[in-house]
């Protein structure tokens, strides 16, 4: 079994100046930041990555890229959703075969699905491939919201359904998945302003993009959640929170992508509908990272 | 400006026994089928056409295909809807190219959209076309609910924005529309369900995928709408409200798949994640529709 | 079994000028003016009438003169709902013995009920009466939601349960009690934007303060859709609509108060907490009443 | 400027055997456990206390007996909530009056309430005493939400509004509180499940009726807190949740009051509609106690 734990860093996918074409170089140079700083693990990919914007091509580029990029310095995890169970499956495969070490899946949705589907989509996945999955529960952009139970019976059924990434900020979620999963089914908080609460309540790890802008911060507040150190926690969670909450409110793309800019490292914008961050925001952003650096 | 009215019939999108091609022909029957019954336009490759679910190169054959099979007997209305502008774009100008009367627009987002972001990507969308522009407002697919007040905006904004699909199921959302756009913008009802309500607050017509089951039943409602009898307004509706519900309850491309082939049109079954309708289901589809005849 | 239909009009309940005594005479000369203006029926110590605002002593005193003053002219309807089940078993039997000729019950809470605990709530009620009740669902003001499922059982549960009065504004509701009670359930109307639609989808009556101040526009909508003349109806709803929304949004006690005040009959201010319509406010309603008359 | 902290309290109210009189030497009872467990304050007459189902003259008995038992042996925080602003300024001047060191004012409604009535009902109660009061925003009861935004209004401009007890279980509304109030707005808990999390947040405080039953284990997880020993109150939390899980689900007045008469304290049944609990929740709770002692 994977050892996943405390912060997993997400990338974003930098694209060229037109928004049109990818921009690896940036992207090789987005991972070693995060690297460098400490992170326990990459996810690329992901909601911050931009997954669901990305034609197959420039997605299989992106996956196989990151992968070769990290090169097992720490784990890899690649976002694999997508809306058919089908392409899911597909990505799932060229992940494990370009050396993912976990895979993560969403439940992507256009029609609403009944839990039955739900498992269908996480066994026809899990049967497809060997790596372990981080099964993923985010209505807020995917729509479906599944509940602990569902959850547990998708970990009982499906064997590489090994970890879960919880964001939809209920701190009573991780508490079910703790008392119900008897302790055994790792739990991960994917929710920025929930940090300090999902270490409490014992969450194993962070999936986030703050990293790619304040890594140490968050580093210290995991270190010190798991020295059992509750002031320090909560005074380094504090310390954190105005950013947390302003990439949260901003957009995670346009956030992070305005934040790499201001300091040195272009990646271009988000794409269309969604905008970059207005001027006003990049002063609040500049007057928040001052602050804490 | 287009005067589209009455019963919009949307289209399934026919697959192949193993779910992986398209069966074009199968499609044009259904066409023609919906076309007989006495429709008043046709509409492809909406949520019932599983749209989302299509891989762009199929998304292109089964657009102008439909359009071509319709060949003006009828006004076609494509859904274009795609998660980026680039892509919105490129299926608008597509569809008009082959001959689409109007495009259907949905905000479909993963990252929640801000009012400016939804205006800007009609525009962009609006300005790459001449044809007419029919906004769809559906929350609950496209995760993205726009106020009556945001979509007058874009109205007033977006020159060939002239019609409005409104399915939250909130009536007062077309008492809104019909006060503040002072009768001057068409809306279209596309919740099943409401569909006598929508026609007593002046809908000027019904975006339904029911006539592919039920076509007479529809068409009588709109009749007697138009006719202003009440009564058998009233009567009709609730003669047909139980199949309603149940394509509502049951999944559009599930349900109406299975009610065609109940009618000796096979059509295969909607993609995984989604599931075909349960035996337990079919059963019960047949006895509803055993009582409409 | 009671024959109510039509329009039913909620009275207000008058305070002296302090808003500490009650106005009986006032009280006796808003319920004269409704029943000359037509209404079918008379409701005190509804939400309109801040029945919950009442001491005990103050809400007998409202309910014997109302139903004295009334003198069967049209029937009686006295809401005597109660956080207590003791307490609206004493307002039921003191309605009745008064002569009220049918008394409401909304299941008022402060904890949350489950079902069971509604159900025995309205038998308690139910037995110790001899008179109908008609059952209120109003959650934005009682907390508690209850299902058609549930709707229906308490009316088969409970004898003189024979009339349900909807005021979520879901219109799914009505034809919920319609399909499943058979049309044997007659259900009332509480939602005062929804008046139109209620019509249309079979309501028996509407339960609204509006006739306070435009009776001859509420009957006429009812007359239009007991007709069967769906374009008489609408045109006659979409007239008095600015008025059902601004009453809504501006609270009942608050606006009908301050109309009823400038039409000449003065009827004090809601008790504090809640506040008289402010300036602003008069201005508007001063403006919408004036292009309805 | 009060001390309120730690583990605070709430008394049920007793009811004779048929529910209908107080039994206040029952009551007194209740208090001295509590205070001889070691909890830091007394709080009657609040959700547990079922306040809102009292006459007004068995309320005026509860609170002065409680304020006398309590003898000043630990502060007693008396809630005063009612529908009318005079109401609750009666209530609260009577409680200053024989005693209370602070009034708790939850904004109940029966209409929704603005921001201006919300907070001229708190002014109104602030300038008619001297104690200070703790704001309670508790919406699945109240009916009303207030932001942290209002809140902070309220605290700053009405002198003795001092404390804010949360209990939406919303931990982001404890960081807002925090961070908006710039740590001098001492907060509370009143969400059983969320301890943990709110002392990890920064709460003075937990409002809870659980020290009736399992008042050690409250206690513990508090001064784990307090010394900022994470691991240590992690496991004191999951050890209590399954009861307090249990009470919040089976409804405070019914298991609160259940547990009690297990433990040899005779205090009744809740009045109805609110049932006392059922058989099988009496063994369930009688386990889940066994398993604490």
């Amino acid at each position: 079994m994977s050892n996943i734990h405390g912060i997993i860093g997400y990338t974003i996918t930098p694209f060229s100046a037109n928004g049109e074409g990818l921009d690896l170089p940036a992207l090789g140079q987005s991972i070693d930041r995060l690297i460098a700083s400490g992170v326990h693990a990459i996810a690329p990919l992901g909601s911050t990555g931009e997954g669901a914007y990305l034609s197959d091509s420039e997605w299989d580029q992106v996956a196989e890229f990151s992968i070769k990029h990290v090169a097992k310095r720490v784990p890899t995890i690649v976002s694999v959703s997508d809306l058919t169970t089908a392409k899911a499956v597909r990505r799932a495969r060229f992940a494990e075969a370009h050396g993912a070490d976990v895979v993560m899946v969403l439940p992507a949705s256009y029609w609403k699905l009944t839990e039955a589907e739900i498992l269908s989509h996480y066994r026809a996945i899990g049967e497809s491939i060997g790596v372990p999955i981080m099964l993923y529960n985010n209505p807020a952009t995917s729509g479906t919201d599944m509940s602990v139970d569902l959850i547990l019976r998708i970990v009982n059924a499906v064997e590489n359904v090994t970890m879960v990434k919880e964001s939809t900020g209920d701190i009573q979620r991780m508490h079910k998945l703790q008392l119900l999963g008897e302790g055994q089914v790792p739990f991960y908080n994917g929710c920025n302003p929930l940090a300090l609460e999902a270490f409490a309540a014992g969450a194993k790890g962070w999936c986030t993009a703050a990293p790619n802008l304040i890594p140490q911060l968050n580093l210290d507040l995991y270190e010190a959640a798991m020295a059992g150190d509750l002031d320090r926690a909560r005074d380094l969670f504090y310390r954190q929170l105005p950013l947390l909450d302003f990439i949260l409110r901003g957009g995670l793309p346009a956030t992070i992508k305005a934040g790499l800019r201001q300091t040195g490292l272009e990646v271009g914008d988000p794409r269309l509908p969604v905008f970059a961050l207005s001027a006003a925001g990049q002063t609040q952003l500049q007057t928040i990272l001052k602050t804490l650096r």
